[in-house]
């Protein structure tokens, strides 16, 4: 079986969030499962009542960089993401500590996350190197 | 023997460290060994005049994410790591370079850091995949 | 054959790529293959007009901090990806994605660029993990 790809992801900016979504879906497309673990601003940018709204781009873009990122035009990443759920392997596990942090439940959640891990049990599933983001 | 967690600890913001700390808890109490590299805004928060003081949080946490954040009340970061070490096989060392950066000395860091290496040093020992964060 | 060190630069700002810089010197030196895959704000400071121009630094280094990176006069992190392409097996490609984004050819970027990829061929070529900068 292919390795998987482990992502944690942190940010919650859109550029970060669509290069996690573009590296998802060409890892999903080459038939590697991806494990994706959502915490801290990434989570709060997964709440169903926001994941489309503008989460802001990190600060080191600039106007001309944001500008650039926006006119692309490109398929929004949680879009991405619901694609790359339909064509591979790919699984979203919110972080329990974050949640916490938040106070919020799953049902706040974008229904594409697919359920609420502790660290110890994301490492047991996603084995393997992790990758942040 | 379980695969490492390799990290290189860049950012030196409380909510990224607190995030590393939660992962290599997380790792140690699956008997994974965890080696950590600190670098630039990193190693600066592991000066033991200030590990504890407020490092501040990425910019886009914005003020109420900031807010959650410090009201969780969570054991601090330099806190976990420390347990983390008693409780399993964590290694924690300074890049020589950064050292030199910031002008001080192993004297000058938190005692939890086990040693200076240089970044050579540190792919010879944490063979394998490498977590930046 | 060593493991690869796959790079994944997405950020931009000069203490960024010095860490990404050094970290490949030192795989480089070691037999390490090192795959490096140039997206988003990381491929714009690739640009060959505004490499070796102030990319600025991460916003949490504060004024001394950046004042303490810029005063080591550390070698500049291009020159230091072009001596470890020199030494070891060090390749440099450009996300088709991003390019797309700044409307840019490969004749705008810096020649130690080897070429442009979508993710998913990065992925087969740098088989194994990713680090995320």
């Amino acid at each position: 079986m292919a390795e998987p790809l482990n992502l944690v992801l942190f940010s919650g900016t859109d550029d970060k969030l669509q290069a996690a979504a573009v590296l998802t879906a060409g890892a999903a497309a080459l038939g590697k499962p991806v494990n994706i673990f959502l915490q801290y601003w990434a989570l709060d940018a997964f709440r169903a009542d926001r994941i489309t709204k503008d989460h802001g781009v990190s600060p080191e873009a600039g106007e001309a960089g944001e500008a650039a990122m926006r006119h692309q035009g490109k398929t929004h990443w949680s879009e991405l993401l619901r694609q790359a759920k339909e064509l591979g392997e790919v699984h979203v596990y919110a972080c329990a500590d974050s949640m916490e942090m938040f106070e919020i439940t799953k049902d706040d959640l974008d229904p594409m996350v697919d359920g609420i891990w502790g660290v110890a049990s994301f490492f047991m599933e996603a084995e393997g190197p992790v990758t942040f983001i």
